[in-house]
């Protein structure tokens, strides 16, 4: 039994590109070739990316990823890398009882491929079917679990939502014993959930009294962020290695299979020129500032989102509020300034003032600024159907909507949606016209912490020594839609701390009306907001629906993943 | 042991309306009363409506449904109805082991009522998270059976998926024994999912050795249809009574316990008046028609959604032809004709004969007409923005959808969309155009489908003596969608026979492109309308989205329903 060098490769898969995501497997198998490694383990479904939701029912993506496997094993031998152990996701099918007539039911599986072939298969036990996971509703769940041997050391291996369960593999493997546990990962970004991920891999370290190799996707793929952040810990919970969040990584980390305070020095000589590189590189990233880790989540699902899809620019209307010009900065830090079209499209309500800042925000971030102005369009509605209130308010909105969807067709860019997740939840948006667009950047983002952004990296530019790229007074002035004159938004809404904290509670926390009335908040301001957020939700979930009468419908009983590279072969 | 009159009360309810589903608990239990039933059994949920989706994991909405359920069974004693038992469906708590400190998790509960109080409680076991269905997802299952005592008999009890699953509470009564099985569903309709249910209650009757009595609920709840059709079958899965689809309804039915030929007409004498009313009421009612059977699903699912969303109208865009037709009589149907706008948008592209086909069609149903030209708006915009091409064509779409959207707000009509399926799946749908609505009848229609449902009801209109709603030519006439001077559909499209049976292999088997060659169909014609579809479904679901950064984002992670009368008390 000797030592064994460990890579964690933090990569950024597709959903469906089977042709990228196994090219990303052989080459960061030989970056943790060149590293020393004897095993080189990847994220959760790596040759499909993740997540690929019912995409799994469909035969064909099954049999194509299973193809891309068999390749990626070949040419992993043909290139030389063939004595490194590459553990990896795919999509598997249920070992199935002789004269089972039933159709296969796909798994959620890890792979273990050495010398050209797959040496063994692990099916994911504990499938979660809660939040965004939709994973028992797709896949079969495993039963056995799984040891493999490499130069001599005891490796268990398991995928994400099996640690977070207690019994079933974790269970199973301390009773069969290990020298290591492998966690593959295809765990989404949430606000300070690397903590929960520490303290749940120490659990397990202990349980399994052998040290934990975490690793975890990172990019953006449809609405869920990965954050990366790939980590070791010991049989005792303590953290040996972390990756930076938000970056492809390779950490490389040495695992002594006999006891020794300080695993990563404790080699043999014969790896002396791979333990130097161990030692720059089994580092501990230091953790993110909580605003840092939200603006960089938002800047990888943006970019993601970009790219995946096939887009390289993106449009979206800039009225020089706080909104607009936080979605704007997020954008050319995600993919360049030029390639970023803003519109200002003033109405008769619009202000001097926020011209102005539109065009100095354009200027700092570098975009592509045009103004456009809506009042001819505006009038012609009128003129034909002459209308008032709320109608006339919603059709400037539309006819906004309009101009950058026209831009987007004619043009090719993505179109943003710049409302925030206060102003969505409150129905302070107009459905077809400020609600319009492909990605909506801050539809997570209260409007507290679209101030607290927008400060944060305007801080961080002058740091930085650069130009802050958020207008100062767009951070300063009242927030308004400028749907009529001298409009601002605490004219029917709470002051937005206060909102946020109902929101909060309400949404975030399925806090009652009696919860919210214990917390000391005022029952007028609580049963504005609540009628609010239920109209609201209502109007944003109605449009469109029909109803279903075959055995399948589109909408609801299909889920498929947005972005997916995943063609009929 | 004695005789058992049982009542299938096959009602509407609605999603959180609490106040009114347990009023027509107390209503149809008073008939049921009156038809001389020792036993009413209701639809699965009745209490709160179905399904409730999320609204499961909201603990003051669970105390609400427990206190509406107290509520009721302390009503019924006091309105002279406590005798009777009274089975409903509710959303239940699971019972915790002593000391448990994690939070309540929600059942899908029967509960049977008498003499004002709860005589036993039911958790559904299997709970189905396939489809439409999210049930595993929301709730805990159950683990123990029930058996009720009704007059002497024994009365096992279960929900839904129960009998859809082999094993669990089925089983487990067998063992036990009863004299007959209740059977409370929430079944989604589905083009001749009759013959399914019928199968199965015959199945599970024969492993009872028992009658089923099988009772379903009836009417549109967001995107579902349920059609009702509530039956009995005895042990050998004889259909002994059936009530008419999409109707509510009071089927009666009398249990001899003793064997006979006859059960209906095995009553003491004691009852003999109820007997005569049995008579009439224990009918079998006829099948439908196939294309009734559709065209009365899409009728009962627009009525719903219109009633239960507080809309008392709706409003269309009229082009003349046969889609929006087709709407309009469906709406006409549901809520009259005088309820129904339908505006003519004409382009500089329509043709005379739309113009005519649709002032006719308006002219029929007896609907408020109006025309309202889009020139003035589309000229507005292209003088700004000069497009061409694609971007062009979807201007004129958006224009139309901004008119329906200012007639909306400013009359309080819901927006019907007129796509059907097959258009839909291809991507022959403008986003933000003639996407736009609240609700889209042929959602779930294929091209087909709409020509044979058209012309079903004009036949049903002669067979009645009455003026086929829809004029003939627009029935007759090539499809187009008039965007460019002589574009018809099948300029860019196989003919729609060719088409709908690609869609169907494709989209609702999931069959991959070997498949679809191996049953002779053309090369190019599956590659075709494979990339059509894969684009157009990306396009339909990536608007709008955006990235999820806390613990709860709005969307995929919160399935909330769309119709809810549900508010915090």
């Amino acid at each position: 039994m000797g030592d064994v060098r460990i890579a964690l490769a933090q990569i950024d898969t597709c959903v469906g590109d089977l042709e990228a995501n196994t090219r990303s497997i052989v080459e960061w198998t030989r970056r943790a070739a060149e590293a020393g490694a004897d095993l080189v383990v990847f994220p959760e479904m790596t040759v499909t990316g993740y997540p690929i939701e019912d995409l799994a029912l469909r035969a064909s993506f099954r049999r194509g990823a299973e193809s891309a496997l068999q390749a990626t094993a070949a040419r992993l031998e043909e290139e030389g890398l063939g004595s490194v152990t590459v553990v990896v996701g795919s999509v598997g099918e249920q070992t199935r009882r002789e004269h089972d007539a039933a159709p296969a039911r796909p798994t959620n599986q890890a792979v273990a491929l050495r010398h050209g072939s797959v040496q063994a298969r692990y099916d994911k036990h504990h499938l979660p079917n809660y939040g965004v996971f939709d994973e028992f509703r797709i896949f079969a769940p495993g039963t056995e679990p799984c040891v493999l041997e490499v130069a001599g050391a005891r490796v268990g291996v398991v995928v994400c939502e099996d640690i977070w369960q207690d019994g079933g593999p974790v269970a199973a493997l301390t009773r069969a014993g290990v020298d290591l546990l492998l966690v593959l990962n295809g765990s989404p970004f949430e606000e300070g959930k690397g903590h929960v991920r520490a303290e749940l891999a120490t659990r397990r370290a202990r349980e399994v009294d052998a040290p934990v190799a975490y690793v975890n996707m990172v990019g953006g793929q449809d609405d869920l962020v990965f954050d990366g952040g790939s980590f070791v810990v010991d049989a005792e919970g303590r953290l040996l290695a972390r990756a930076p969040q938000f970056v492809e990584h390779l950490l490389v980390w040495g695992l002594a299979t006999r006891p020794s305070d300080d695993p990563a020095t404790d080699r043999p000589a014969a790896a002396a020129s791979a333990a130097r590189r161990d030692r720059s590189r089994a580092q501990v990233a230091p953790a993110l500032d909580p605003d840092e880790e939200i603006y960089r989540a938002l800047v990888t699902g943006l970019s993601g989102y970009v790219r995946k899809n096939g887009f390289r620019s993106v449009v979206l209307g800039l009225s020089g509020g706080i909104d607009s010009a936080l979605v704007a900065a997020i954008s050319a830090d995600a993919i360049g300034g030029e390639n970023v079209v803003g519109v200002s499209m003033p109405s008769r309500y619009s202000s001097d003032h926020s011209r102005d800042d539109a065009a100095d925000l354009a200027e700092r971030i570098g975009a592509d600024y045009r103004v456009q102005p809506i009042k001819p369009m505006v009038d012609a509605f009128e003129g034909e159907l002459g209308l008032e209130g709320v109608a006339a308010e919603n059709l400037q909105a539309r006819v906004r909507g309009v101009v950058l969807m026209a831009l987007s067709n004619a043009e090719g860019h993505l179109v943003l949606a710049t409302g925030n997740k206060s102003e969505l939840a409150v129905g302070y948006s107009t459905i077809y016209g400020d609600a319009v667009g492909g990605f909506a950047p801050l539809k997570d983002v209260d409007k507290s912490r679209v101030w607290a952004l927008a400060r944060w990296r305007n801080n961080a530019a002058v740091d930085a020594g650069e130009v802050p790229p958020i207008p100062e007074s767009s951070i300063t002035k009242p927030p308004s839609a400028e749907l009529r004159p001298g409009q601002v938004d605490q004219d029917s809404l709470p002051p937005y701390e206060l909102l946020d904290e109902v929101l909060d509670a309400y949404v975030e926390h399925a806090e009652g009306r009696a919860e919210l009335l214990a917390r000391g908040l005022d029952a007028a301001v609580v049963d504005k907001v609540l009628a609010l957020v239920d109209r609201a939700e209502w109007k944003r979930r109605q449009y469109p629906l029909g109803p279903k009468v075959t055995a399948l419908a589109f909408g609801r009983d299909r889920r498929l993943p947005i972005t997916t590279r995943w063609r009929e072969p």
